[in-house]
């Protein structure tokens, strides 16, 4: 039990980094058949007899009457469908689809048993043991994106890591989507907040994938909140119009705080919420048949105290594992949960509440995960450390996927009880000198020291450690290799769209 | 989402307290049945092939002899027993039973699908946040025992929620007992360190409930762990004879380092820990049949920095899962996991290791889950705000399980739906007026307010709440109603044997 050399800089770790997780764990279903049937039946009732508004986008009401349908209701938007036809259109996307990387070694595949680990998206905030929090910069977002890069446990960069608040809205997207192709080779998303951001999008991701490549395959996606309950606005219908339209990927994602966008109960949230995703994506395969679709669910509970949406807590824990359990019913590729909580700063509930999430998150086989690291203050903040200390406990559960448990002749170690009186010890016996590099996972900021050890090192909280890690890694960075001449037409791409647009900040 | 009475010192829940769990939600079987049988296979090759010996008590082995056993092996007390006899020796012990609590609301029922949180057992060393880190006294081990009686999910007390180090050890046990007897009325569990301290356990439990109803029921219970790898000692063969041959209950518990005190692979530790339990579970069915027996497992996994044992890893997880879809094919209790960590403190690796070991602990279906809260730095420290952070969370543990998820007809809310239009909300809609009291575990710790009210707050970290916390709890305890002649007669049989007893420190 001597010390040796103590808090590497990098995690030594037994899970190879992986470009994505392929599960061999089963899956937990918390429904026995009448639950389940009792909630597909809502499901339907659901489509058929309280439909979902298609709002502000007559483009989008013209599929639907193309398609055969008359929109009713008081504004003369709202699509109520047959059931089965829902069914059906959902089973036209596929059920996995690679996300292509320009890094091929990276390229990950969404759905089916596989599972992808994003960061936080959205967060106008930082916050860092330096600076404390603040506004998020490019300047942040430039070294958020390096760390999802570099970090093993991290398969996808996402998009809005933070919000760069310093650069105009209207622009904002240009930087992002060309600081995520130049700074990282992992794959990522594109802009969604207008229609011609998303289009920016798209058509960057063809100046570095090429238009022939791009027709077949899928290397960008978008990802969209409903406007729940029951109403899907342009920026959804017109993301997917461009997203879709180009074969190219969208996620759509129903944000229901229960009891406000949603009723007060998980289960009515959660019919809700695949209601509201399986007519999106029957309006998706209208605009593309077998365009990718992964089906969302972002579901929170809330304080009695204030209504103020909480994190980590049991409802959303089920939640997770029921919606798993329904999108394989329907065989979409399912986004849900996180490390999310409510916590303001990196302490204990933080970490409670993340874990709790993030436990389910995996055990539910959700196949793209954003928010994966990173997430603070209800997703008003991205912390560095957060990120750093989220992605660092994310190997485990890439541990736990991908290898379940292992019962092999070697993992049965019969040889080793020939070797072990009892009371003896396996520590220099020949399976344990086989198999202890592999045996474990090691987290790079898990101080598992005695005590003394740990004061002699000045008693450092994981805070402490985490903020000391991601300097280091950023000290490492080094850009991952690009073509020049592909990197320089972004730049123009940029460039160029810079001078067209306005400087608008809304 | 006005600010209402923040932080009030008491949990407001939508679960009510109960004397323990009763799980509907279905369990997580981690393996498939060619792995089971597998498993099994092991299990049954280490039982008839490996053996166990029982060392240091001739008794035990005059018990083996008699029922027809020849030890073998170098010290001549090695068992090896066939598998299908062993099974149904196991097949003996109730697969489940209740633990009698002097107050009958508190009594709980251990095994099935019944599941018992109770707090951490045996570190000499207790921190706070104002005492910092030192040696356990008498003083803290009775807010210790106040505070898990008062804390509604907490269910059951166990025994050295620390060690007072004040009083000399071969006395110690005494007061515990007393103090659990008195302060609380919480089913708790009897000393096992010597023989005679067992005794005097289950002497004082016979005034405490009386030896008619002593006879019949089990009001006590005694912890051991095995000698892993594959050793009993007299400290759980003497245990088992005086707790089992009252008919009151054993938990017996191998704990395995992976890679020290059993092989560095899961599988094999796991299996080990059942060959383990199996054959002691057959030893305390020779002594008495029927006894009620809790299967037990502790295993954790190893730096390989230090060789320090680290927690709420990849490999204690999948264990955790593991051993419960074991248990419950054997038919026995189980005890597993607990809110378990190597952190010195408070922090967020404490939280995370927890979190992950406990949604592990609670899913895997354990029935008796001692170090459920206070646990800090490998079990050495019982940290009175870890304590009380722990069982904040055990309640929205206890709400996923009692729950599962609602599909009632209520829960569908199909009424909320004629009120509330697309977009609009269902903040005060009938659905939600009738149910939003109970909908949502509400914890006392944690902050999910805005950053603002948070920062006027103080800025206070989830361990300065629940400092404060346990502080308002212990001014608020009220001892529960007593039998003055019970306790009188305990009293006097703790001086008396106290004054029987020499002062020894080891």
């Amino acid at each position: 039990m001597a010390r040796r050399s103590r808090r590497s800089s990098e995690a030594r770790t037994s899970v190879p980094a992986a470009p994505y997780i392929k599960r061999v764990l089963p899956f937990f279903d918390p429904m026995d058949e009448d639950q389940l049937a009792k909630m597909e039946a809502q499901v339907d009732w659901m489509l058929e007899n309280i439909g979902v508004a298609f709002r502000d986008d007559p483009v989008a009401l013209e599929i639907w009457k193309a398609a055969g349908f008359t929109p009713s209701g008081e504004f003369g938007d709202l699509i109520k469908a047959d059931a089965q036809w829902v069914r059906a259109q959902c089973a036209k996307a596929p059920s996995e689809f690679v996300q292509h990387a320009r890094n091929p070694a990276r390229s990950v595949t969404i759905g089916g048993n596989n599972q992808v680990f994003a960061p936080i998206y959205g967060a106008p905030f930082v916050r860092d043991l330096e600076g404390g929090r603040r506004y998020a910069e490019f300047a942040d977002f430039e070294k958020l994106v390096k760390l999802a890069y570099m970090h093993p446990n991290l398969h996808h960069t996402g998009l809005v890591i933070a919000e760069p608040t310093d650069i105009p809205v209207s622009k904002r997207h240009l930087d992002m989507v060309l600081a995520h192709m130049t700074l990282s080779d992992k794959p990522h998303l594109g802009a969604i907040t207008e229609m011609e951001r998303a289009q920016d999008s798209v058509d960057m991701a063809e100046i570095l994938h090429g238009a022939d490549f791009m027709e077949e395959n899928c290397v960008i996606m978008g990802n969209v909140n409903t406007n729940s309950p029951l109403l899907v606005d342009k920026v959804v219908t017109q993301a997917i119009q461009v997203y879709c339209g180009r074969g190219q990927g969208i996620v759509v994602v129903p944000f229901i705080l229960s009891g406000a966008m949603g009723p007060v109960s998980t289960a009515a949230s959660v019919a809700q919420a695949m209601a509201e995703a399986m007519m999106v994506c029957a309006f998706a395969q209208l605009v593309r048949p077998g365009a990718p679709f992964v089906l969302g669910n972002f579901l929170s509970s809330m304080s009695l105290k204030s209504g103020a949406p909480t994190f980590g807590m049991p409802e959303p824990v089920i939640s997770n594992y029921a919606i798993g359990q329904l999108a394989r019913r329907v065989g979409l590729p399912l986004r849900c949960g996180g490390s999310l909580t409510a916590s303001k700063i990196e302490d204990a509930q933080a970490a409670y509440e993340s874990a709790d999430s993030m436990h389910s998150t995996m055990l539910a086989g959700a196949n793209f995960v954003l928010h994966s690291a990173g997430w603070l203050e209800g997703g008003l903040c991205t912390g560095f450390e957060k990120l750093i200390m989220d992605a660092d406990r994310l190997g485990g559960y890439q541990k736990v996927l991908v290898q379940g448990l292992d019962v092999s002749d070697e993992a049965m170690a019969r040889d080793a009880y020939e070797e072990v009186e009892p009371a003896g010890h396996f520590l220099g016996c020949g399976h344990t000198m086989r198999n202890y590099q592999t045996a474990f996972y090691e987290p790079a900021l898990s101080d598992s020291e005695n005590v003394e050890s740990w004061e002699e090192g000045g008693s450092l909280d994981m805070r402490a450690r985490a903020h000391a890690k991601w300097k280091t890694m950023l000290e490492q960075y080094e850009a991952p290799a690009m073509d020049v001449a592909k990197r320089e037409a972004l730049e123009a791409y940029v460039a160029r769209r810079k001078e067209e647009l306005p400087d608008a900040w809304y």
